[in-house]
């Protein structure tokens, strides 16, 4: 088979690969329909996550049907059209009875990082029982395809995290896909306002056709300023972090108010600057998170129902082979308005 | 009236001041009975606390007797016995009504800050209604000295931030008055095992006849290669800070387990590092908080019913008049194994 | 001044009455611009609340301008533009602590039940700062005439008792005015479906253009079959009852799955029958519940923010000096398609 | 292998049956060390659990070691020690995934009921992964036992459902082995005030040394009136029904606070009277469950810590082989002084 290949900083290449077999009684071997590219991916591609190694098929998200099933898989069998969840859980260790799939003892984010993944036209699922969703009839393919990773993210590390409540003022800092995962699945709790933060102005406006109700281009204009004027000096209720950097984070300090929560999701390189000569007294609570992916079915109801649609991410497709071209839209994402990409396999 | 007045940076007197007089309709005026002395006192005399001015009675614990009451005051009347809230909450405010009294609009933490405070032989109480108690019948004065702040302190920013829960284990970075205030209310909600971190051997020692099921001395052994050791390697699910400093701070990050949640109590002069570089994929939370006083009703009926003894945090009793000599034996806290001082007003 | 006045079971008169004058120090004397009429207020008519005694004013629902204050209110004075909440909150007794403020020990529904209400040209309020809002500027005044009580009680009582999460399956027994306040306040949180149950196929088709995905005719068709037939044999998240008598109660019992909550609303006369014997095992959560408006500056948010439109509430309005027709109007709510109206005082 | 077979209503014996064996790969055989009897098994020798067959081997409870296991179980080997749940967990349908066990898809309580049970030398446990938890070391094994059914049940069902807190009044209806076990996990929450309510003096004087700090005798004294004395009128803040019948459950509708928690554990046979005409305003919470033992794991670091001693419950002890006195001990419950016994297997 054809496979997405990393062969060490910045190599990768479309590729042939062995085809996945059934290694363990509890895996399936999934036919790849529709895959898409992580920030993470690009992360791995800059030689950041050490830990992958030159030979591994990246991608950890995606859709696609049954093809094999070990013998031990009772929730799927051959021909089932499933999503793959970015997060494997074998749902019998502590922290997968906690619902805290990210850590499981055996599992965690292991698609694309310590095992090859899903940017392949075929895939072997680990613990498939319990890392593995059927999709419901009339629901679109693609939209599920963003419930493998960033829907789940945004809503459990930002939203989750952050407590939206009906009424809150909420700051999003950061208007990548991840960000925009956010605004999206914030709504579901009906904040009264959402304030996006970037620095790109296209980004901003298409924040703003999705429910953003105030943005700020923090190249153009102060950020915390303007937000105390929005808020009748008061700061946001919840400050997601959707960046990754020190100044970022810096910022959700700068704008919440006391009694808040500063959700953090980006995947940070170096520590922060946590500003306890003010906030110790001010009721501020800060979280991080990897995705559990607990919410999936959660998630898939509300797609089902059509209360979201998060094919609005998706900004580009391509043809699975053309998967290097994708790569290019991915990584040039201001240039050519990049949010999520989709990638088809061939029937 | 005889008060302690302090008079800027290292300076502070015993002497004459006026008795305060009701000068508003809410307000309270109280005989003291007994009251303490707080780090926070120390450290406004240290002049670390710049809005206290030259003159202001210090002091924010205590109880006393109803001397007087303005006109808008219901709960209370001349000659009821009451504990004083460190915290002053009007009831009225949008932060009173969630339950944040700690930033009342027009009060939270004024007393012997803003205003005049309780180490003197009257102090004037705002808001009374909302900001004293009733002392049940049965219960031991002393006991409910202990109530004004230090109690609710720990209970509040340590434990219920921290959200021990029953089998957790929890690390109390500090044993001062406040960690010891931490780890006689975390066994409220019955957790296996708590780990109390200090570098006096002395207080390690009071520490594990109040509940402590190991102790470990941060100056003779590695803290986090006990923990480690002590939790199979797993780390605490638990970690509250409360000393104040970065290396404490950054010792409960080190310490913490995934999934686990942090609890600042520490009043701190400077920022932290906050180590998102690993933690981001952690799932742990962080908090802070001034203590509110919310849970002084639930503190009260656990002390009358005598589930908790806060007198164990008294180490030294002084008549008021003595107070210079008290402070002498509060601020050599390690030369004369003190943790809480009482100080008794004449009948 | 005029006012709606009660004179025993089935008699009213709008009648010259004393204009109300300040009593206590946290009192308020309003002047009425809007109020409206409760389901409560044909109960009281019915002789059913034997507490109300012939000459009381009824209503406790409205908007107004603050006349005067007594001398111990902070947060209005003369000329503000003031929401009523139909509870009123003394601010310092246990329960209002708790944010409980339903049964307030001095408070509480007194309203036009104890004391004499909004349902005439001046209301007196007590405990004015606990139990007034201001009016934020460019919100529709009808739409806040809604939150004296009505949507509080359908948002607090039914959606939060209810536990309503995104993704949820939600049924609504009862399509009158509390019924169609929960489905308009459930929206907040997203859920999958909602499916409102009446006899009142006109009601059905307003639930229909509130947001209601499904509606039920249960003189026409079984409720408890077409609503298992919606789930796929699995029953509703969350049951909200809506109506008051046996029947609904129990068909809640009938149609809730396992883990579900039952959110009581109704005002009942009799006791329901509690089929334990079915669900003693079947991990249900019942609960009751006064409103407590404690969501009340929540839900302000919302309207302001337009996350929320109550005014598709009202069916019909009136002058207030119409009320007696505006009672036949609302009394015959099936005839005249009433759901609530509103009565406009002279400028 | 002998067991304890169930003939139809009345009937039972020890007999030979056959040892059970490996039927699915998740299963796993335990030889059994010891088991106990449950209230539920006395109502199966009633008759009034029908779908138990004759036939039926009997017992959801005990401890063991893995004698086989199939080949999909990763979690345990031949000989670890396991503690056997009385609830089977697939761990991979909708409700095992939100900790729901007790309606596992095609677990839940099927021990002793759907499938032969532990009352045997051999048992077979299906879902093995997810059903059993290893004994930690140094942990007493008749503690262990009481961690199967009794322990949990008094726990999720009473204390968790009833949301037990610091400074509470509980009070516990029904002082059987169940009602003793909400007793003694009670307070990991460190309620002020533990009412125990029951007919039999017996069990009364037991529950003051297990903790009770009142007990009443319901035939001597009216419970309702002596509650409202020790509570200043007030009532309880959590009642738990611990005996299933429709007078216990109504006596915890006459006593509970405004805002309070009823939490059924009682199995019962018909339906009761909810009184909502008076409780439609209390602010009532109503809980029902059926063990989901998702707290084993907490409860055994509590029992591994020694902040809870389980082996209290049990009262007497004998060989397996003597396990028809031993039902007969347990059935003479009032004559015998019996809580829970223990069944000893040979070596």
């Amino acid at each position: 088979m054809k496979a997405l290949v990393y062969h060490g900083p910045g190599k990768k290449s479309w590729e042939e690969k062995p085809r996945p077999a059934v290694a363990e009684a509890t895996d399936a071997i999934i036919k790849i329909l529709k895959t898409t590219i992580c920030g993470t991916d690009l992360h791995i591609l800059k030689g950041d996550v050490p830990e992958v190694t030159d030979g591994r098929i990246l991608g950890h998200e995606g859709i696609g049907v049954i093809d094999e099933v070990g013998s031990a898989v009772t929730n799927f069998k051959k021909g089932d059209r499933v999503l793959i969840s970015c997060i494997s859980s074998c749902g019998k260790c502590a922290y997968c009875k906690r619902g805290m799939y990210s850590h499981c003892e055996k599992g965690g984010w292991i698609l694309g990082h310590l095992i090859d993944g899903t940017q392949a036209e075929f895939v072997r699922i680990p613990f498939a029982d319990n890392s593995l969703y059927h999709i419901p009839e009339n629901v679109d393919d693609e939209a599920v395809v963003m419930l493998s990773d960033i829907l789940p993210t945004g809503f459990e590390c930002g939203v989750l995290n952050g407590q939206v409540k009906p009424g809150d003022t909420v700051a999003i800092v950061g208007a990548g896909p991840i960000g925009m995962a956010v605004l999206l699945t914030a709504q579901f709790y009906t904040p009264a306002e959402i304030i996006m933060i970037d620095v790109d102005d296209n980004r901003l406006e298409v924040a703003k056709t999705f429910g953003a109700t105030s943005t700020i281009n923090s190249r153009q204009e102060d950020p915390v300023a303007k937000i105390f004027n929005l808020t009748e000096n008061r700061g946001v209720d919840v400050a997601v972090e959707a960046v990754g950097i020190p100044a970022t984070f810096e910022l959700c300090e700068s704008i919440i108010a006391p009694g808040g929560h500063i959700a953090n999701i980006g995947v940070h390189g170096k520590s922060v600057a946590l500003h306890l000569e003010t906030s110790w007294s001010r009721n501020i609570t800060i979280t991080t998170r990897l995705v559990d992916t607990a919410t999936t079915p959660m998630l898939l109801k509300t797609v089902a129902s059509k209360k979201i649609d998060p094919t609005r991410l998706i900004t580009h497709r391509f043809p699975l082979q053309n998967i290097m071209q994708a790569y290019d839209t991915f990584q040039n994402a201001a240039r050519d308005k990049t949010l999520k990409v989709i990638l088809v396999a061939e029937a």
